[in-house]
């Protein structure tokens, strides 16, 4: 089975973009947020994926998306914590749906309604309601929910503590994933999402996080930012902060999935980081849509670049499927599950 | 000739420290900032790279650094626009001071007493004694001098244009290079330094700053952030949003250099990247200063990466000398005159 760890509901029925437009507007106009009770039929749950990203795992030959809500629709910034939670829950619900729909195809991982400057504590039951009610096996953490600004502790930071000692209770990890920039300097799909999966790993390097939580795990995206080009930039950081190798000091709890979209990328982060530590993933449909003129295939194929890269096949396996089980603990009682009703 | 284009003045004397903490403490204590009145003998000067940047020249076969006052001590959030003018006109005499030690080592780039929120007309007075009258050929800009919030508009907005113009006329590139970071979110030379090459490089992609200034240059430091790396994910996001192909939408103005501290990542840069836009450096004495155990080499001993690249002869004297002529246009005549005179 190959296993895709990162993809979004980026094709969500139209309600639910109505929701979230009448949730902004409400808050333009200083009037209260309310949940949301979208109409949508199982027939438009089916309709949003059937030509999109099912389509594309029979075309590309994936088995199984590891399926969150659209991470640039995230926009913690946006409203205060009672708007992010009720965002929040429709958007999981949503993916429920999905899953619901394609119990072989999808398995969920959630939204947190973090909002800037609230204590991570409140994204708790939305967690609990995610992972032991819908059968969800991870969450998106934001670590800038500012947007932009990079205004909220270091992800190292004790701040969070309380939401990690929830992840490591329920046995789910996080995949660190800024959402949308409201910083007009900072583009969205091209700089602040590589510079924040570069930015969180820094804040794990020169801090002791994984001390405090031994089975804490986190899955940077996009390839790992700019880590794995720059390894030696930060082994020799680590060496100059005195802390450990940083196989020793945090690779026993970051993973880094496959967004990278040329050949190229997916050789050095193959050579680079430990076979263990990468996961397969194309977010699809996502960031980048077109097709590769050098190629001939979407940029967003990642699947192409696995399978031509130099490595053995039993380290392909891993990448495909056996180091998802791995860090999404999860992941096998719940898909059987699924699978099992159907 | 081997040319490194880009090494700091990390190990400048105490007395410009002093001066610099001075400063901080009166604009704690609201008194006026006063101009820098140095004294450092020429004998300090010496001293202050002898061990250390002309030792390592020696010691790595590189011949001239393109020498610029150290980056994270810019600060430029630090105080307001005089703040900035006496403490760049400080740091930008004590670069000369190096130059006129060793004229056959060193050539000089600015740092521009940029100021959050400051019009960037503010730094041409400086950019042109500096190119004027102490014979430098270019200047390192910081794309964010709010030092981690990214508040100043991007490096394609009209903002800039009156410090572009007098790029063009006086024919020098600008190094993109933030400084320190006062956000405790993010790490200066591990996160922020590679973030800010990414967030610039894609605030070119998106806008046509090209167009307007077909001769201006910039480098993109630190093997140019996550791009080359993500060099897929660029074309891809390029081709969405309808822009011509990078190689004529920016690579006719934007070079990378190869602060990439690990053989990997060479390898990746001069993959995927033009050698025509590849420029060799090191950054020594900077950011990592530790030896690798895995090659038993300074990480940051960047020469010995393109030595055992596999890329013609040809290919890497562009990487070590024929490209810095075509970026720095003023180089070949400078270091002419700053020789000759010895």
């Amino acid at each position: 089975m190959i296993i895709d760890c990162h993809g979004h509901y980026t094709t969500s029925p139209k309600a639910l973009a109505d929701y979230r437009d009448a949730q902004v507007a409400a808050l333009k106009e200083k009037k209260p947020v309310v949940p949301a009770k979208l109409s949508v039929s199982d027939d438009q749950i089916r309709e949003s994926v059937e030509g999109a990203q099912l389509k594309l795992q029979r075309d590309r030959g994936t088995d199984l998306t590891i399926f969150s809500p659209r991470a640039a629709g995230m926009g913690h910034h946006i409203g205060d914590a009672k708007t992010s939670e009720y965002w929040s829950t429709a958007c999981n619900d949503m993916v429920h749906r999905v899953v619901q729909a394609f119990p072989k195809n999808f398995i969920g991982v959630c939204q947190l309604p973090q909002s800037p400057g609230v204590d991570p504590r409140n994204c708790i039951p939305e967690l609990e309601r995610c992972v032991n009610e819908l059968g969800f096996i991870g969450c998106n953490l934001n670590p800038d929910p500012s947007g932009g600004y990079w205004k909220e502790p270091s992800l190292a930071d004790k701040w969070w503590y309380p939401l990690y000692e929830k992840m490591c209770e329920l046995d789910v990890p996080a995949m660190v994933h800024v959402s949308s920039s409201c910083n007009p300097a900072v583009h969205h799909t091209g700089a602040h999402y590589i510079a924040g999966d570069t930015i969180a790993f820094m804040q794990f390097i020169t801090a002791d996080l994984f001390k405090d939580f031994p089975t804490l795990k986190f899955i940077i995206p996009h390839g790992g930012g700019a880590v794995p080009y720059h390894w030696g930039r930060y082994r020799g950081l680590a060496q100059d902060l005195k802390k450990p190798l940083l196989k020793d000091h945090l690779l026993k709890n970051v993973y880094f999935d496959t967004c990278v979209y040329h050949q190229p990328g997916i050789d050095l982060l193959t050579k680079v980081i430990p076979i263990e530590n990468i996961l397969f993933a194309s977010e699809m449909v996502g960031a980048v849509r077109g097709i590769d003129p050098e190629t001939g295939f979407n940029y967003d194929d990642t699947k192409r670049y696995i399978d031509k890269a130099a490595i053995p096949a039993a380290d392909k396996a891993k990448i495909f499927e056996g180091n998802a089980y791995n860090v999404f603990p999860r992941l096998k009682a719940q898909f059987a599950k699924q699978t099992k009703k159907n």
